[in-house]
C-alpha cells in the first residue's frame, strides 16, 4: 500500500502543476498545511477520502481522476 | 463532507450485498473489525484511501466505483 500513497501523491503533484498552483496556494485553498501537501505529494501520507475530495475540488478534477 | 461518508458507506453496502458477502466476512477478508465495517457503511467513518482500496479488492471492483 506504500506504493499507493506514492502514486496518489505523484498524481496530485502532476494535477497541481497542470492547473498552475504552488503547494502553498493548494494548501491555502484546500485548508491544509503546506508541509502536509508536501508530505502527501511525496507519498508519506495515507490521506482520507474526504481529503481526496477537498483536493479534487481545488484541482478542478474528479476525485477518481487522482486515484492510481 | 458528512454526506460523502454516508454515500460512500451506502455504496460499499450495496456492493457488498451484490457480491453476497456478510459484514463479518467482508471484515475478515479486508482485515478489519466487523463493527468498523458497520460504522463505515453507516457513514460514521472517514476512511483512508488505503482502506478504500482494501475494500475494493475484496468487493472485486475498482476503488473509484465505490466513490460517490
Amino acid at each position: 500500500m506504500k506504493d499507493l500513497a506514492k502514486k496518489l501523491g505523484a498524481n496530485i503533484r502532476v494535477k497541481r502543476k497542470e492547473v498552475g498552483l504552488a503547494q502553498d496556494k493548494l494548501a491555502e485553498l484546500a485548508d491544509m498545511d503546506r508541509s502536509y501537501i508536501g508530505r502527501i505529494e511525496r507519498g508519506e501520507m495515507n490521506i482520507t477520502v474526504e481529503k481526496l475530495y477537498s483536493l479534487a475540488i481545488v484541482l478542478k478534477c474528479k476525485p477518481k481522476d487522482l486515484l492510481p
